[in-house]
């Protein structure tokens, strides 16, 4: 029988996954599980976006150009223009979500064994993206005291390597809801310049800020553009997961012209999603207040409820909509998987995701849980309530 | 400024691609150019899958499972079943196109300086997808002169080496329009078996057969369900190929389970797009009917036509919709680039696709171009007229 590759091993598996059959189980046996585990947000998708859909007048579904159609970017350049980011249509590849923006630039930048370097903990496929590109993440650590933010620049400083060819950033953070600051992200700007690297900036939350802190995009820097490329996505901002759109940002022209010679060997990007997105930049205002007021509601019920637990600690999230708690247990993964096979209240209990599979230094995180925000208020109550009697039972 | 990589460098720009400005400048001055150079079909898409789109009742567009939707692959395994592939939805990964799923299979199942055995001329972007893995394609050359049938047995033999970890073969074939019979796909089965190597079938021209040929599949083989991977798309066969959904399918349960983690590392194919395919299953026959029956007019007349013309010498396509055809000239590429700059019969000219894109060892290919005959008959009558007397003059 043939093998499959080494490559193929060392994937990752997601740090969710391994727990799904066992909430197969709960679920099978007539439990209610609260989804605290995933980043699939509760919210309705823009009805502008659907509408468009629905009254498309498609009739022969084609391939649209490979970096996406002339006006999704023409109207996606101008609402770039209105967050302050002045680019034109020519600086914008169109993906099928942020995931394959992340593997494109990877590839485009990237050889076997060259270095990315990334603050811990990290969105998981981080991971999976370099493995796939057989090139190598170094985690720097970021801490829940100072609320995870950006390490010392010098920290940065004694990762770097010759294979070191990037550095990139989660802003605002999955999994730790960390905001960089205009001040943190200029440090970044001094040290890729210093050492000629790329900054890569995941930005698929940008409109998740809460508090009033405004958020900074690598790509307001300036002298900086050969040295900038954005990931974004229509995922999270619409609600619009299924839709797998995204794009790529960079004024570097030749790592345009490379992304693109992938985006080519791919053909397009989906075509009725592109409508979709197309249509979503016409989404009111309000839409996106009403969504914020939700999630900076949910955020302080859920903070607040935490903190009423003896033993967690927990950072405040200023942006996306999850936040990494630390529980008195040793092994999160254990006491998640415990709390689908073992545990309820009333026949209901709590999916989370285990802290562990967002670092990839060996031991981290491993007392650490990340909870996503997208659960109205009272479940969220609930939830962390199930949570508080599981640990009282868990730890006895 | 920081610099990308070498892999960047190494990825192929699309045969098509060199010609794009200077068709677009044709278009600018006016001149009509038939498209005879992209596998686009002019087909419409079956109105059951266009309508299911437009009467889609999602209110939150969610990520859909990694491996597809669960009713979409019922139906799907329900499909192979009528089509003498006895599969379960378990044997099936949806993917983002057939581009996705050649993507994942090479990852899954080849690291870096591994090879793959290619009949060529094969479909230009497997180089792209080859290139992106770090992979090598190990070429191996089959002929005009009769009509691109699979090369002898012994000639992989020669080819294979420690490194060899998969033949693949297009079937039926782009660009050739070759199709393999039973017997060809029992001499593969028979070699993988003995050098212990996968065999890889990208099938997505699969209902585009001629002439009575059926279509024979490598999951028919028996006994070999370990090595066999087959990949398939909506793209062709329902003129869908803005949905961007395609999916392999093998009964290997490892190479599944390492396909699934590159899968869940992406999320999810996209929601629209499956609704539109999992209707599209429901297409009535008298579809296939017609499309198969225009393919096979427009192939008579292409080929009819092009024999009119002294010195071009032409495969007979028995499946897809594409021929390569020998010119009378040194540089096809050459020749298309000038057939765009500087012919024309009454403002009209010819966009084709050269050969030497869909050829990795160096000098083959270099006075043949590829013709798909996604254009209706008065159209490729004209346009076969124009490449007549186009050759009149530019070999004068
Ligand atoms: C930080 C981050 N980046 C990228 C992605 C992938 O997004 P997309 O759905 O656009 O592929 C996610 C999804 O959860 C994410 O959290
Ligand atoms: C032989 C072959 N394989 C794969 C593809 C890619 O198809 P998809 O649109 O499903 O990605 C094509 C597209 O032209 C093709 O001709």
């Amino acid at each position: 029988m043939p093998k499959i590759s080494k490559k193929g091993q060392l994937m990752p598996e997601s740090p969710i996954r391994k727990l799904v059959p066992f909430a197969e189980k709960a679920i099978k046996n007539g439990k209610h599980i609260y989804h605290l585990n995933i980043g699939q947000p509760d919210i309705k998708t823009p009805e502008v976006a659907l509408k468009a859909v629905k009254e498309n007048d498609v009739e022969i579904l084609s391939y649209s150009r490979s970096e996406g159609s002339e006006t999704y970017r023409n109207k996606l350049a101008n609402y770039y223009g209105q967050h302050n980011i002045k680019i034109t249509n020519q600086d914008i590849v169109v993906t099928t979500g942020a995931s394959e923006a992340i593997a494109f630039i990877f590839g485009s930048i990237m050889d076997v064994d060259d270095e990315v370097i990334i603050c811990e903990p990290f969105y998981a496929n981080y991971i999976a993206f370099a493995t796939s590109a057989s090139v190598k993440v170094v985690p720097i650590v970021s801490n829940i005291d100072d609320n995870f933010a950006l390490p010392a620049i010098e920290e940065f400083e004694k990762l770097i390597t010759p294979k070191t060819k990037a550095i990139m950033i989660c802003n605002p953070g999955n999994p730790t809801g960390c905001l960089y600051s205009e001040k943190e992200i200029k440090q970044l700007a001094d040290i890729v310049k210093r050492h000629d690297l790329f900054l890569i900036s995941d930005e698929v939350y940008r409109e998740f800020t809460y508090d009033g802190d405004s958020h900074y995009s690598i790509l307001e820097l300036e002298d900086l553009d050969e040295h900038t490329i954005m990931i974004d996505s229509v995922s999270k901002r619409y609600s619009m997961c299924g839709a797998r759109v995204g794009c790529l940002v960079t004024r570097n022209e030749t790592v345009r012209h490379t992304v693109l010679k992938f985006a080519q060997a791919r053909l397009s990007p989906p075509t009725y999603a592109q409508i979709a997105s197309e249509a979503a930049l016409g989404t009111p205002q309000s839409y996106f207040e009403d969504v914020k007021n939700k999630y900076i509601n949910r955020r302080n019920t859920l903070i607040e409820e935490l903190h009423k637990i003896e033993g967690v600690r927990v950072s405040t999230p200023k942006g996306a909509f999850y936040c990494i708690a630390e529980l008195p247990v040793k092994d999160s993964d254990h006491f998640a998987q415990w709390l689908l096979e073992h545990f309820d209240v009333d026949n209901e209990t709590v999916m989370v995701a285990p802290a562990s599979g967002f670092y990839s230094s060996a031991g981290l995180g491993k007392n650490q849980i990340r909870i996503a925000y997208v659960l109205n208020r009272r479940s969220l109550v609930k939830a962390v309530n199930i949570i508080k009697q599981a640990l009282k039972v868990y730890n006895n």
